[in-house]
This record gives C-alpha cells, sequence and structure tokens, in this order.
C-alpha cells in the first residue's frame, strides 16, 4: 500500500460546498456506498441504511426542510445514512445494557468513508447534520417515508466540485494527552 | 491521487486484535492523531481530545474494567478519544436547540480516519466501545482523570499487527434505496 497517499489523502480532504451540473455517475455512488460498508460496526451489526437522492423535486424539498443543504442543487446528489435502531433489541436483552446508540457511532464512521471515498474520486461532497435534531429527523423521516425504528443521522452532498477547497490544518498539539487527561 | 489506492485501503482495513511486542513508534502516534483531527466537525468545533496510554500498569488498569479491551498488552497502546460537551454551551444558546450530542459523530469521523491512517501505516487497531454506556463512561473518567464535560467515546487499540486478517466484504445492496426508504 501507497502509504503517503493514503495520509495525505485524509489529510487533503476538505468539505465542498458548490458543485456542477455535470451528474455524479451510478458507478461513483456504487463505489461511495461500498466504502462506507467497509466501516466497522459495534457487534458487527452493520446498522446503516443509505437512500441516494437524484429526484429534483425531492431535492428542492431536502433544501427547504434542511438549514444547511442549500447546495443540493445542480449536478449534485443526496445521500441520507440512516440507522436502524431495531438491530439491537436482541443484544440489549441479552446484554442488560442499552447499547442502541452506537448505530451512531458506526453510522458516523461509514459516513467517514465516504466522504474520503468521495475525494478519492475527484467529488466533492459536504455532510449537513440530521440526527440529534428531533425536528429534522421527523421531517426527513416523513418526506422518505423511513419507518420509525430507522434514523436518519446526515445528508451528504455529493457532487463535482465548482471550485477547488483549501485543506484547513486542523493539528492542535493541546489536544493531545500522555496517560492522563 | 492514486484513486484506487485509497478506495482499496478503505476496503481492506480490518479490526486486528492481536499484537507484536514491537512498541508503537512516536512519530506513528503523531501521524494518527494527524489524521484523525483532519475529520470534519459540526461547526467546526473540533471537538475531540486524545489521551495516548503506553503505562503497563495503567493498560492492565483498562483491560479489568473494559470487557473487550483485553488486547491491550504487549506492544500494543491505548488511545481514548474523547469529546468536549462544554463546546455546546455557546452555540445551543445561539441556536435554541441542543447541538451538544453531535461530538459523538465528529469523534467517531475522527476514529474512523485513526483506523484507517494506522492501516496505511502497517499497523493494527480496533475501537472498542465506551460511550453510550454510563458504567465504561464513569470507570474512565476516574481511571484517566478525566474532567465530567469531557466524555470519552471509546478506547482504540493500536499495535504492530501478530497476524493478518482476512477483511470481510460487508457490501449490501439490500441496504441501499433510492429517492425514499
Amino acid at each position: 500500500m501507497d502509504t503517503s497517499s493514503l495520509i495525505s489523502s485524509i489529510l487533503s480532504r476538505s468539505s465542498l460546498r458548490r458543485f456542477t451540473s455535470e451528474p455524479v455517475s451510478d458507478e461513483a455512488v456504487q463505489t461511495l456506498l461500498h466504502a462506507a460498508m467497509a466501516a466497522p460496526s459495534s457487534m458487527n451489526l452493520q446498522p446503516w441504511h443509505f437512500i441516494v437522492i437524484r429526484d429534483e423535486k425531492l431535492k428542492l424539498e431536502l433544501r427547504s426542510c434542511l438549514p444547511y443543504a442549500k447546495m443540493l442543487k445542480d449536478g449534485s446528489i443526496g445521500i441520507v445514512v440512516c440507522g436502524d435502531t431495531s438491530l439491537y433489541e436482541r443484544v440489549n436483552r441479552m446484554d442488560g445494557e442499552d447499547n442502541t446508540l452506537y448505530w451512531v457511532q458506526d453510522c458516523s464512521a461509514a459516513s467517514e468513508n465516504l466522504l474520503l471515498a468521495a475525494h478519492a474520486l475527484g467529488l466533492g461532497a459536504v455532510w449537513t447534520g440530521v440526527y440529534p435534531l428531533e425536528s429534522r429527523v421527523s421531517k426527513l423521516q416523513e418526506l422518505l417515508r423511513i419507518p420509525s425504528s430507522i434514523v436518519p443521522l446526515n445528508l451528504i452532498v455529493v457532487g463535482h466540485p465548482a471550485s477547488s477547497a483549501k485543506p484547513m490544518d486542523k493539528w492542535d498539539a493541546t489536544k493531545i494527552h500522555y496517560e492522563h487527561f
């Protein structure tokens, strides 16, 4: 493996919010979702689901109900990453503890894989928040006909970048602690 | 950028749980944390903190209080990824909504970057869960002297792999939906 290439890809990825009218190919979407599904998950439950949105009317409705999704236009598509909370019922009974919220971590790891894969393909992407804001969760469940046990985590907008972005160097040594906080 | 290299790295990463006695270098730890800090975060708050644990006595205590951290031995080190919940007080007041739990998603994205960077460096790593299980959170806060506003999300064990792992192909077309769930 080319070590420096992977690390430099991680460091050079940045949120992109302006897209051209060129559509995202089906093949690219498959690659993005393949990468997303390669994420680790608690008890290997793989709680993720993905809703791919190309329909212009749905995109318009998403733009109007999510305050930070204004860039879902032109050639860009939406991918809503959701978690299936029903998968935890059995393990919670066995475990005596509530593991349900692990879906958030697993779907977030899948989302980061998706963003990195978009960057690798020369696409741009931005993660816009839905969960834990109840008003956004219920709007998306209604609009996208998502069952109540499936919770939308975010809306990732993916498209061909209209401009390049300068990645931020977010290195901060004060965030690192040794042995104790 | 070598597209296929990044995508294949994401697809070939797998949890590793057996390590040799070779220590993880300080340089590698810096690279892992640099990659982790390159993750996106809600409102760019970068809520993450990282506690790097090499001390053998602390490792033994972590092994005894976390049921899935038995592999924290030999040359491996622990990295506890934490989120600073106090950062959200100001934005919540401005916003009228509770954004605090975004720390979980941001720290999970940082954790996935860390796992991928470990894989790129030829190291092995495994994410072991802490939050949302309150008993594990409070034990780690006590043991690692973490203030109450800082919440440990996980313990990532990193080491030189004692064996290779066969990555799982987790592709599942039934997880993909178009336009509606």
